[in-house]
């Protein structure tokens, strides 16, 4: 069995599912003329963005400095950074920018006036918009902070402002299919309406959330779509309905270390430091992750739903709801579906995949460039 | 000032404060006539477990097998492995036991068979009991399956029962130290029931949880102490009120990368893979991280508190109560004093110190058994 080798907590991938979860977005993009530029913060890794390369999809996003650096390493020529510019981190953007086509995110007229001061070579910039989430950019309805913003970049003849990038991360939170929709339509209608005040029609729009790059079956009224999730889904999106259990893609392989008859519940070896603290409300109960059964080739789900009901830093607690624990056997393996797999897969380290090979991902010393 | 090289999300630690508080634990302990054996899950540094061997001391508590490697390759002689037994791991466990006094930690007759059958070399056991806190191991009131746990490890003539292990985890969710203090006292309470019920007055009661450990100015009734988070506190531990303010050791220092006057509100470069999910309610809100002001030789509080108030992968977002984002600037650092210090060091690579060196940290590629 694949799992055979494991005996601390491992995140497993199976390719197949990847590999159709991407081809299924990205025929979407095609057939709706949209741009796909796929968020790698999720899976962070060359091995798997390797299957996006064969697709054809030539740029990516990516959430870092590190993350951009990382990705051209392999020979990504097309990268925006679509986080909020970072001046502390600009020398590290401009000797990038000398390799690759590199686009950074301004939320800001004074993050505009700092990147506008201190750039000396070709950079791109997107506009980072607020469209009612509320965490990051400019409002869609402070119509003068953003000319304001396109008219600083436009001071440094070595920028160009390329568009408008927003994240309707309130879809995130939705509790139906329907209301993930009507928030991101919400959220592309405003992005419309700021373009079309603006008259700069040749403005990009770019969006990516996977809830609703799930749900809709084509995009309209959008340029580019970076959503980054879907490469491996989640019990999140699986909760809000943007994906089947058959579309999840990773899960963590824990031990278990201590099962616990009396008490009905389980112990594995997987806690905060594996999973993330990341949690969902299911029945007003706290759920970290949903328990699968391993097979020789993957997985499989349990009749009745089993939950992770609590974590600390290294363990994890199975509530054995049926009063039955023969299911788990100490020495053992379980599979736990996380409920947010972009910060499971940030704790991982490499991957296994289902084919009994490795997949890399961008290592703790990469991502904090201050190293060891 | 030693923040200027600081360009991405960093943990810096004040090795003043650090010192002090493994001092005063540790005298104590010294006090008390009680065995420190001081968990170091939580900095994963051998260069600060070298400021507790400049104390004199000698044992220490790891959470997991490739913890105690990482620490025995530094010198450390005597460690428990403070995690139930992974079966899974035995023969790395073997080959550090023949290195090392190594110590694991049995939670049931299930694992004691297992471990009973593996083991081929000289390793010693502590009982993990449950007193209450249901976690992992056995209830202290099923005496039955204590001793069958004695009897299946006695069948080993290489194995060792050496004491009764607790984490009397339910302090860490009091309200108050008066508490936590009546927590942890039914906890000893009991671990000294179950000692006195098997008539084995020579096994170690081994306690561990940083909030009496530091409420109680001695220890009775216990043998040996296992506290970790106390070497740096965090904003947890503040809120218990098992600390002040000036006890805590570690903040993780954060680009300001978006300021929303508007919306009352800050954005910076430190998210859940920075600080983890980990929050506490304050008020009714949740609270991720408190911040702090940074000065030349270290950080002081805001007149009135200022809560990091939410958190996604690398964006997190400071609320601005009073309207005036004004001490915030783009491009400038605040720090963040984590909700919960162990899971943001176990993600923050090295150190930081405040005298403008760095200190190691247990990296991902050790943490991950099979590495890459």
């Amino acid at each position: 069995m694949i799992y055979d080798t494991i005996s601390t907590p491992r995140m497993v991938v199976n390719p197949g599912i990847v590999k159709s979860n991407i081809r299924r977005i990205y025929e979407r993009c095609l057939n709706s003329g949209v741009h796909f530029r796929p968020h790698f913060k999720t899976h962070q890794s060359k091995h798997i963005g390797r299957w996006f390369r064969d697709e054809g999809i030539e740029s990516i996003a990516v959430s870092s400095v590190a993350m951009a650096r990382y990705f051209a390493s392999d020979g990504w020529k097309d990268i925006t950074v679509a986080f909020p510019y970072n001046p502390r981190e600009h020398s590290e953007a401009d000797a990038l920018s000398r390799a690759v086509s590199l686009t950074l995110t301004v939320p800001s007229p004074e993050s505009a006036q700092i990147l506008a001061s201190k750039t000396e070579s070709r950079l791109s910039v997107m506009i980072k918009i607020d469209t009612g989430y509320n965490r990051s950019g400019t409002r869609w309805d402070n119509l003068n902070d953003i000319k304001g913003i396109i008219d600083i970049i436009n001071t440094n003849p070595l920028l160009t402002v390329k568009g408008l990038l927003t994240h309707a991360g309130d879809t995130y939170k939705a509790s139906s299919p329907s209301q993930a929709m009507e928030r991101y339509n919400i959220s592309v209608s405003r992005m419309n309406q700021v373009r079309d005040s603006l008259a700069r029609p040749e403005l990009v729009i770019s969006v990516g959330d996977t809830p609703s790059a799930s749900l809709f079956s084509g995009y309209t009224d959008i340029d580019e779509l970076r959503a980054g999730n879907f490469v491996f889904y989640d019990l999140m999106q699986l909760v809000i309905g943007s994906c089947s259990f058959n579309d999840i893609a990773a899960v963590m392989v824990c031990p278990v270390v201590d099962v616990r008859y009396r008490e009905n519940s389980v112990v594995i070896y997987g806690g905060a430091v594996h999973l993330s603290k990341d949690y969902l409300l299911i029945d007003g109960n706290p759920v970290y992750g949903l328990i699968v059964r391993l097979t020789e080739t993957g997985w499989i789900s349990h009749d009745k739903p089993i939950y992770l009901s609590s974590l600390s830093q290294e363990h994890g607690i199975i509530n054995i709801d049926n009063g039955n624990c023969s299911d788990f056997k100490t020495g053992e393996l379980v599979g736990v579906i996380p409920v947010h797999s972009c910060l499971a897969a940030d704790l991982a380290g490499s991957y296994l995949l289902t084919d009994g090979t490795t997949a890399d991902h961008l290592s703790g010393s990469h991502k904090w460039a201050q190293g060891e």
